[in-house]
């Protein structure tokens, strides 16, 4: 159960606790640790990475959706952009905190505050961004059978592109979600956000 | 980290290694343990029930939902019938899962299959119908301005009162999974889905 343990919240000397243990192969087994945990860190980051991206696309997509038609004129459009803004925002801060981690090998609220943070939001999140997508969705469909899609079809295809956007920024939100429930997981059973 | 451990899976019998820890202090843990147990798994099992019922209240209020419209000409209302019919299945094998393991202490599956069964499917249903629910609201709006809602509201409000009860058993679903979730740590932790 007892695994060389990373750096903890803002804990960057060596505890005397630490020290007792400071042979050589403990010190390779740290150093493997600690790699570990930037490995796992960096894909956290790509993922909130490709979640941002997608997600600030569907947004771009959408706010600039006005031809014959109006986004703003529809609730749901309305609210796929909200729910990919938000996400947009929270992955952007997600990526700083992982950054900060990354360079810091500590994290940016105290750990116990921070793994459940991300694992709280990342679920919260990817329903609100699956909720607004779903919406969206029959949307364009019902748009479909109006004047709104057969006057200007361009108004509907960028509909179509944005709420796509919005679904793959959802599934990479999905996957973060997955990777922050192993960090909480490993946080309850090791009191680390990290267990080899 | 060892408490005394509730039976597992096929396990009615005391084991010789249990015997040895059969003082009189130890039984009293234990039957608290499996009494504590029974209560966690009734919660869960209430949870179902409530589940169970508003997706069925929700299935069979779309699926007479037939006035001047029928609900089936609409792909967003075959989407919530479906994945409302689905859960309610769901909830039901649940139910019967969760009853057996109240009466025999003993999960249906083996303990390991059996957690992770109950959160993967907890999860991937309250996405599933969380989708089809946001999508039926978005298209009850939208029928709204069109003549479907103002030559005959009752097809509208039935449509409504369906989607409705799925958002409450969207919401029992969380609720299972949140419990299904502290039962999968529970076995990574000591290797039982209850810890006390």
């Amino acid at each position: 159960m007892q695994s060389p343990q990373p750096l903890r919240n803002g804990d960057t000397t060596p505890s005397p606790h630490r020290s007792r243990f400071s042979t050589p192969q403990h010190h390779v087994q740290s150093t493997l640790s600690v790699e570990k945990l930037k490995r796992f860190n960096s894909l956290i980051l790509l993922f909130r990475l490709t979640a941002f991206c997608f997600t600030l696309a569907s947004s771009v997509f959408m706010l600039t959706n006005s031809t014959s038609s109006h986004w703003y004129d529809f609730d749901a459009f309305r609210y796929v952009l909200a729910a990919n803004g938000i996400v947009t925002v929270y992955s952007l801060f997600e990526m700083g905190a992982s950054v900060w981690e990354i360079l810091n090998g500590a994290t940016l609220f105290p750990e116990f505050l921070q793994v459940w943070f991300d694992f709280c939001h990342d679920q919260m999140f990817a329903y609100l961004l699956l909720s607004a997508d779903s919406a969206g969705t029959e949307l364009v469909k019902t748009l479909r059978r109006t004047d709104t899609c057969t006057v200007t079809s361009a108004f509907c295809l960028q509909s179509d592109i944005a709420i796509a956007l919005g679904f793959v920024g959802f599934l990479f939100l999905g996957f973060s979600s997955l990777l922050s429930g192993f960090r909480v997981v490993s946080f309850i059973i090791n009191g680390s956000r990290f267990c080899l």
